[in-house]
């Protein structure tokens, strides 16, 4: 493994935790009042981006990763509009 | 410009803008009790990966988009810090 894959692996792995910590918080407090639903949506649309340009590039690990953070947004936004606060 | 940099270069675009909303929100409303800071530190981890590999594959697309993002992301830990809701 070069040192070009592990950053691009290293990326791929942090990239897919990065949300959890938030998707938990929310769950725990109930509260998704001052996330911006604007930034969730700009999320989507930038990993559904990644997602197809990992396609066309037939990069796996860009896809995974970026299948996981959009499973992890869409979370939020459910969370957001569940949790009317 | 062949499809591949249009994904690439719109994902760039569209990363650099997703956190500009939630850094907005958060100056407007004085509040970023909602926000995790475990999410914030993952994310400077994150884009700091995705800056170094950016630099090793001479990528400044990449540089720049992880550089924006870095900066918003700086200044949502400076309001989390500031406005101690």
């Amino acid at each position: 493994m070069n040192i070009q894959n592990f950053f691009g692996i290293a990326g791929g792995i942090v990239s897919s935790v990065t949300f959890l910590p938030q998707v938990i918080k929310i769950w725990k407090t109930k509260s998704a009042k001052d996330l911006s639903m604007v930034t969730l949506f700009f999320l989507i649309l930038n990993v559904s981006l990644w997602l197809t340009y990992g396609a066309l590039i037939g990069d796996l690990p860009l896809m995974i990763t970026n299948g996981i953070v959009l499973a992890m947004v869409l979370m939020m936004v459910y969370f957001k509009l569940t949790f009317k606060q």
